[in-house]
């Protein structure tokens, strides 16, 4: 081709047949496209990162109830804080919810010590593992510099955070994560990766961003077919005294 | 085939060449995976809500300077009341910002009045348009039904929300909005739908919704190619009282 | 994150809870993974190009039967060969299909005059558009170049071809098509490309190419809505000579 | 919302601002959109399935110089016909190229004996393995019915053919393959499933199937992570008695 144009032939074409006349039509009455069912929950919602009316309270600093060990299924040694809060105990291992969990949002509140110890990866290194799996680091970077895809609000090896923006080492910071599992093949083949939203205190650093496998310490991620799993907190076993506090989580599947 | 088995299969391959020997090997170093550049920005964020230090503040109370009539250009005529809110004027039409966007983080609140008055749609209407096309729904919902897709935090005649998730009328309800403009080729076509993720006080109520089109009243929504745009706040004219502050913004692009 | 790995975080995950169990099992028999229906169709191939039995046959070289002008849908002028073939009458206008069709198998053979005229795309310039709008160039490119988005074969200004595959000038070319029309949204958006698979002489020239949108000369391609539509045959309006024959269309929706 | 209409909007935003000003300007001058580099390559076509000038041919009737056993890589020890052929000798496994090959074009003809023996998958049955691991499967259907999902031309147990185009029992078939190996993250899981099209004597019966992982006869096919590997023909250790003739390849990466 080089004419006549695509104006000449749609005209053409128009004129010849009435082809186009195959689409469906739009509707001129507002209500034609006005739905009434089903009618969403309605939910109360918290105050100022208060657990919603629907979520799953997972820590509100009375008890381990929801939680065991992740090494031997034991109870939590943990501390339990008093104040509403728990801190990791140093090389008695990660913890994980006794329920297990497919996509889902998610609060929580972590807090490095005020007194810092040590330096980059060293320094109040913990970390969040969705399905046990995937994890969101957890880390006092301030004036603290590690790898930048190890950071704090990194998805661990694989995704730089869009901003670091931790409040000072000693106050609570808090991640509002919006977390859907993959999907795998009968087969056992992914068909569709995780994917993460996260904001840290309001700041939104990872944006939908598709996990490529597990956190990898060493070498690729490589994803494993697995059904729903619990939530895992780290003992990262070099004494880094990371509390957590006020844990729900809402189902989204 | 019948037979021989996948795993006969592999084995015979394995045995008769080294086509396997072709994949990238896996590092075995953990220094392999960890990288220093680019270092994201740090971000101080804000309190309850409050802008993080890299926000456009669009509205603190002060003033309407970010803002101009969506009807003609000229100064907005809504009531700046000096508690650090503002309130839709009737019949004064719409406002948008002075500056275009793109794809952002949006933190908006707003509140319909304690005291109602009418019904469904008629009940403090207003919205927020990003782009100034695609609309997240301002409505009094509380024990007030209407059409689902057209509810409060629906995305209007799109997407009915995951959950109700309002406050009692009266009280301030919060908006977090993640948005991703839509992507049009070279000749206009559709090629990436927008993207919208909106947590109302905090509860998640669109995740990740692909937009179909701009928001559209009669019929069906049809992307119209377009570049940044402002935002854009509805003045519903029918006495909505609807009120907003705390207008922040952070750009993706 | 730096420790523990993923092994032995699986390890941990295994030891402590069976939430892998939640996969679905492997079928062992392997009559499991046999099923009887649907049954396809028999199809009787033709030979060396000849139409199978299932196909719609367009031109056999007998009569204009299934063709009118697409200028004014009055009776085809181009010249019946005689000979089992076509050849365009210059500025007698394009041809288009009495029916109209989705997507295609298309197999049609073409030939440029033995005797050759002018260069470029004015040496035996013709086109194949699939439903009206989308071409396949037709051009004598032998010793003959011009922009290779306009080459023989090309996706008119949108895909170069693989390879330059013609048969020596005088002689027939084969074209076999695998054409999907393009999907549109009720609001007339694109949702699905059309794609396209030319086979030219044999050798594949266009490997499941994402259409753009309707061929044009001049500017961008842009997706206008439309359902099923005629096949057109182009009269380039330069005495371009070229010759058509045996055209036949398998149906694929 | 609920008015105004997106055409309103539309109009107050352009009366408001020029925010579409910012969309790139299409181009007036033909000569925009026409591009010389890079020019692709010529190609003799062969005639009636004949070997293009760019392929390797892998089986000519003359020698088995581009075959190994796939048992033990040891010469091959099926029957060279002399007329241009050879056929399956029974129990003596499965044949495979030296070379390795990726994405290709594949033309290969087949045939299965005149005089018929047994029932269902025993008449007959071989395979076509692209990459050793992906089967189009070879069988005698006439008048002998099986699972639909691994009669001739189906994706063994993933795929039915769109059609059973097949010739009389005793003359020759041919496939023309275009095949896209699949794609694997460095960590080893599949990003982009391998793709297949099949004509089967001139008629399309596999239309770009996005293979699920291997052929399997028992269970679930699973991706394993592989680079480029040889094809594959299958002795069915059955006494099949399966020729092919004209195998030649077009590598497309």
């Amino acid at each position: 081709m080089s004419q006549p144009s695509k104006l000449v032939l749609l005209a053409i074409l128009f004129s010849a047949t009435t082809f186009y006349g195959q689409m469906q039509e739009e509707p001129t009455d507002p209500k034609a496209t006005e739905f009434y069912e089903p009618v969403p929950p309605k939910v109360t919602p918290g105050i100022n990162g208060a657990a919603p009316s629907d979520a799953i309270v997972l820590f509100d600093g009375s008890n381990f109830d929801q939680w065991i060990s992740a090494t031997d299924s034991t109870a939590v040694q943990w501390h339990l804080n008093g104040d509403g809060s728990m801190t990791v105990k140093d090389k008695t291992g990660n913890i994980q919810t006794k329920k297990n969990f497919g996509s889902v949002q998610l609060h929580i509140e972590w807090r490095s010590p005020a007194e810092v110890q040590r330096d980059g990866q060293n320094r109040a290194n913990s970390g969040v593992f969705l399905q046990g799996l995937y994890e969101v680091q957890v880390l006092d970077n301030n004036d603290n510099d590690t790898y930048v895809n190890g950071q704090v609000g990194s998805i661990y090896k694989q995704s730089v955070p869009l901003a670091m923006a931790s409040v000072p080492s000693g106050e609570w910071n808090v991640y509002d994560i919006i977390f859907h599992a993959p999907e795998f093949s009968k087969g056992g083949n992914i068909v569709k990766p995780a994917t993460i939203t996260v904001l840290h205190n309001g700041v939104l650093i990872q944006d939908h961003f598709e996990i490529e496998g597990p956190s990898e310490y060493i070498g690729w991620p490589t994803y494993v077919p697995h059904g729903k799993a619990p939530l895992i907190l780290q003992d990262h076993r070099d004494n880094s005294r990371v509390s957590y506090r006020n844990i729900w989580v809402r189902e989204l599947d």
